[in-house]
């Protein structure tokens, strides 16, 4: 019998709770020894619920059981988690987590304790819920020269932007829906500010690359500028809006960002509506893989989480070997990446056309037959730094979103 | 220094020896030691090409060298490679393939040959080319009580069809396209009558349920019954016409099947279109994962070979449990399952809807403008036993198709 102990009994940590009781034979089968929860940690009292039977409040009483060979810590946030699982790698228990503001912060650090003790610490959960994105990148896709990593990682903007998409509805109104209905928080900066899907793209680069991708270095955009109008537009090219976490390699140089941006159709991650996530990889010899599926929720978190416990167990003295060094990844500024940029301007499309394209060159004029004193372009593939030159030329712009 | 050597210098043998070669440092990296390609095996002379420097045409140079340590076999067909394989195991040697065939026939006594030995039996490559799905079904969807595994698994037949529902072609015409731009065999049958993707679905059952799933006892049908009117009808419905190959447990009960069915937008397969794979697997915790890359092609397959070849070096005195055991899982008849199905038939929707309602109960009918002399209906949720029942009592039908 292997013991866990699960920090934190909130939404992920009861359902970590549900999924080793109700899949107990599966997960026993697969973790090759019967799984047993030892302890839960909370300062909550659960009055009828039968986690009491293994509530505890005072966090040293698991960490020094030397029984218990696994830790998941599923409470987020910085502090206290990581003193806890610090604590808990120094006593030789493996540890697995969803959080990741402490992966994002600490990863490197925390799995270079986890060798030294030839323990594990694992965070398949803390990126894209119950897709299964860490494992494969650290186990499986290791013959290629990975060009990119993109991801919709945030299932809270995803699912606002798809309604807005769907419904014609303006950000705000969606916004309040969303957390009428518990999709998004009552403080929402870390979803729609992108701060959320900055910290999962800085995991994913992190493994990819080796090396460890600051995610304070990251360019961030949130989708709390776009608007029902963006959207008339996309719909007219054809294009879907949607929150990318991006890391790119082209020449030898690293960038990475996290902004709203328009595909089409043609693109893997156009389907990805709603709270889904959706990461693709592009390899060298590979081309593009992508997976798919519930980026958030209960029992899709719990679900990898609980693959994190089990393969603790197959390794239970014996080191994973993953690669996210300490040494911060250079990134180059954004701003020398090339794309092509969507832009609202205000005005008239035939009387302006002319000074649009003195500072752009030839681009390709949109108007909506239902919004008046606006039109749109769509710039030809150029750097940041010139669409920030040739935009500063121009009064009355209005918004600009990249097209990927 | 790790030598490999590779069976097979066709297309995926060729990738193989590309990959390793321009991806070397990476690959190097990732297996914690410089991977060395010291034999190539085939019987062909390749005048001018730089694989003459290692190219053997016996057999027992590679396998009677100690210092081969991973044996990449890439030739497909179940002879000569299961005499080669099992032979390279027995000697202990770790093997990575690609070869469907021999998976789908030899696989449970070839994993049990390599652990035996302490080696690894190594297979990404043999279900969907390039995308990782085996090794997440070993190793990362394991809290989960998998529910349903459904792929998109051949290439070419996803090709035809994505081109017939495109440019509104028969079959034939598709088909002779496909083999003159080297997408289909000259000998289509393996691919268009669906035995490539009952041996896949064959091999992806058996990872999920740990017990063999004999590919010949898979109902298997093909698409050449499908034609261009099938998909005006269902593209009137907002349906896309896929080759599936399915697994489900219902009640502690085992299907298994091959077949063309129609989909929804809404299913995740939907949009995996022309030689693209896609892979669902339902948890009854995870919910829906797909993934989605290129099923097919020299560098994808490669890539996932040598991705094996990686893993076999990280593990190369410790076996990585894979549970596959010989022992047959019991497959219900698929008559016992049930779904809706789409029915063409000759006559006329008016005078004819009786009959089929008195066979069917309710069905929703639709006709085309453009075609006279028949008509179709949608069936409601049957069992594929009622459908034959009632079919028999209807002269007339032109065919059938299942819709998931």
């Amino acid at each position: 019998m292997i013991n866990v102990a699960i920090l934190g009994y909130g939404t992920v940590g009861s359902g970590v709770y549900e999924v080793i009781n109700t899949n107990n034979d599966i997960v026993s089968k697969k973790a090759g020894d019967k799984v047993n929860i030892k302890y839960v940690l909370d300062l909550r009292e659960f009055p009828g619920d039968p986690v009491m039977d293994v509530l505890v409040h005072d966090y040293d009483v698991i960490l020094n059981d030397p029984e218990v060979e696994v830790v998941a810590e599923v409470m987020g946030g910085v502090e206290p988690a990581y003193t806890f699982v610090k604590a808990a790698l120094m006593k030789g228990k493996s540890v697995c987590t969803s959080n990741k503001e402490l992966v994002a912060k600490h990863g490197p650090e925390l799995i270079e304790i986890a060798r030294e003790h030839n323990r594990n610490f694992f965070f398949e959960a803390s990126c894209g819920g119950g897709i299964p994105i860490i494992r494969p990148l650290v186990e499986c896709i290791t013959a290629d020269d990975v060009l990119e990593i993109t991801g919709i990682l945030n299932g809270t903007t995803n699912y606002i932007l798809s309604k807005m998409s769907r419904e014609g509805l303006g950000f705000d109104e969606v916004l309040k829906e969303a957390q009428e209905l518990g999709y998004a928080e009552r403080n929402p900066a870390a979803d729609v500010e992108g701060f959320d899907a900055c910290r999962k793209i800085a995991i994913l680069a992190s493994l990819t690359y080796g090396k460890n991708v600051d995610f304070e270095q990251i360019y961030t955009e949130g989708i709390t500028k776009i608007t029902d109008v963006d959207f008339k537009y996309a719909n007219k090219l054809g294009y879907s809006v949607k929150l990318f976490g991006k890391a790119r390699k082209v020449a030898g140089k690293f960038y990475a960002y996290v902004a709203p941006v328009m595909i089409d159709a043609s693109h893997p991650l156009y389907s990805v509506n709603d709270v889904f996530n959706g990461i693709m990889v592009k390899g060298n010899v590979l081309g593009d893989v992508m997976f798919y599926g519930s980026g958030a929720g209960k029992l899709p978190t719990a679900s990898a989480v609980v693959s994190d416990v089990v393969d603790a167990i197959r390794h239970l003295n014996d080191n994973v070997y993953i690669e996210w060094s300490s040494d911060n990844l250079e990134l180059t500024d954004i701003k020398e990446s090339e794309k092509k940029f969507f832009v609202r301007m205000k005005g008239n499309a035939d009387s302006d056309k002319a000074a649009v394209e003195a500072a752009f060159g030839a681009v390709e004029v949109l108007t909506l037959d239902d919004v008046e004193g606006e039109f749109a372009f769509v710039t030809s593939t150029i750097t940041e730094a010139k669409y920030d030159e040739a935009a500063s030329g121009l009064d009355n712009i209005i918004t600009r979103i990249r097209i990927e």
